[in-house]
């Protein structure tokens, strides 16, 4: 079984050739040079984290949906209980969230991952699959919510089922989450590890009540500001991340290091993106940004990260949805960079 | 056959108690209310013109490709000749070009439609469906493109194109175009029918050169502001626009007439709409814009007609392209609304 640390090794960043080689093969495509816009850019990444020119079509997408709870919780930040974790892990279980939908239409496969929900109740959920490192994370406003063995077991997991997919033929993979509790959690690994300045960082989360936002993001900085204090990565990530955050950046290095793009959802995906890329750098180019989530810490992540988003249509659901709705487009980037005819010479 | 006049006659305008109705089936679906963002806007918006919900899904889309020629060529407003207009059909045809690539990876067939292309090379196109009208338009600078019988020949030939096609079980129409000079005709007839202000208007099209851009600028705003005395719309439209423009608003007209959803793509097929609109008030409720073109007149005409594009990536290419990239958002917003789990009561 694929380690994080193993894959961390073996992370080969971008391949600037095989992107130079795309950039080319563009301008000899039968249209005007650059017409295609961020569809081009976006073929041109393919190419480099593939390292190929034409980079692969996209046949076999899987979405990780990785699920955990969050101590954090028990400070007031969220409209639900933990209780709704495992009632929406059973929903995406029967297929019938919003992220199944989505699948079904891009063709791709949903997992769901269990790597640290709170017992409760259904007890049996079909097809989950067990991860478990912990029962939830501590309350990141208290104590670190992860111990760094239980980071490193998390890290580990989104390795493993990562790479198990990319054995299996998985040729895409679209990172999702389920968790009450962890916008709060991602807004603070990234007040963490980015420079945010005065810029206001929760955001309204599943359905936080405006007169509650003040408090989330005293919260979130009151932590991370805590955690800012801490040198090394590892303990900082510990101690203000998740479990699913966690098991995500985990599936990200995993995926880079096999050269297989990921596909980065909102905000949580893009707080395990942040902290991926702090760990071992050379992530965050193996890494596509599906959308652009509605909360305020997504876009300095993806600032920081010097990502553009494919879709922006204000989605701030999670689970994957955005990151899928951005499939197609790859698709099409790839179909029309390896199919279009040649520029033919008319001068 | 269909005729304009008679679709025009049919177009029924925004079903408010379907949009009301998908509403109201989103905010009963297993998520936080308004999650999805724009997502759900398209559902609705869907629902409202097909006059069901949830909405039917898109299973059969057409790119229908109208290409016609543009005597404004004649004023150095092009980096291209009117012949690359021909090539570029034949290149269509055989399936080389962006818009065959990117209508596969979204299960769409693609048509191609002669309304006024310029006789040349190749002669024969193999598949081209034959709605001529005229050797291209004549030069707007210097008179009328159109007659008002071609103008009105234009908008039965668009008119019957998209009713046959719905008559053979086509359930999206996708607006697509070819034609150099086409950009200059498309900001013209924008800038003849919406309050422009002094905003640049004309873009660079298929690469015309920076330094040629305030000629061009020059050429659309001199045409717009004679075209604006004229009172009535019929006329005022055929002094600017294009067969092809023409065509793509009687197919707009004839899509909404029958419930059938359109996605516009770029600046041609945005100014297509705000002539059928200003034709046939409610068109515009039929239709989605697909993408927001680089285009400047593309921005000004949306924001115009109360429009928010899906995708937003830079694109300038036309052929349908970014309207293409539309549909499989419009697919997962349809599935998703019809297929997600109610809400379960957990209070």
């Amino acid at each position: 079984m694929t380690t994080f640390d193993a894959a961390a090794a073996a992370v080969p960043g971008p391949d600037h050739d095989a992107a130079a080689a795309a950039r080319a093969r563009w301008d000899t495509r039968v249209k005007p040079p650059g017409s295609l816009g961020g569809v081009e850019d976006l073929a041109v990444r393919l190419a480099s984290i593939s390292g190929t020119c034409p980079p692969p079509a996209i046949e076999a997408p899987v979405v990780l949906v990785f699920a955990a709870d969050h101590g954090v919780v028990a400070e007031g930040v969220t409209a639900w209980p933990s209780a709704i974790t495992r009632l929406m892990a059973a929903t995406v279980s029967s297929g019938g969230a919003a992220i199944n939908a989505f699948a079904r239409t891009v063709g791709a496969e949903v997992r769901l991952v269990d790597v640290g929900m709170l017992p409760g109740e259904p007890a049996a959920i079909p097809g989950l699959l067990d991860r478990r490192v912990a029962e939830g994370t501590a309350n990141l406003a208290a104590e670190p919510a992860m111990t760094v063995p239980q980071l490193r077991s998390a890290l580990d997991a989104g390795a493993a089922e990562a790479s198990a997919a990319i054995d299996e033929g998985v040729d895409c993979l679209i990172g999702g989450e389920l968790g009450i509790g962890n916008t709060t959690a991602a807004a603070t690994t990234i007040a963490a590890l980015v420079p945010i300045g005065e810029r206001p960082i929760a955001g309204r989360g599943a359905g936080l009540a405006a007169a509650d936002l003040p408090h989330k993001e005293r919260v979130v900085r009151a932590a991370a500001e805590r955690a800012r204090a801490i040198p090394d990565p590892i303990e900082r990530f510990a101690a203000v991340g998740g479990l699913e955050i966690a098991a995500l950046a985990g599936s990200y290095v995993a995926a880079a290091a096999r050269r297989c793009p990921v596909v980065v959802d909102g905000v949580i995906g893009a707080a395990a993106l942040v902290a991926a890329d702090a760990l071992v750098p050379g992530t965050a180019a193996g890494c596509i940004a599906g959308h652009r989530s509605a909360e305020p810490a997504a876009s300095i992540a993806l600032a920081h990260l010097g990502l553009e988003p494919v879709i922006d249509l204000g989605l701030r659901l999670g689970e994957g949805t955005g990151a899928a709705l951005a499939v197609p487009v790859l698709r099409a980037a790839v179909a029309a960079l390896t199919d279009m005819d040649e520029l033919p010479d008319v001068s």
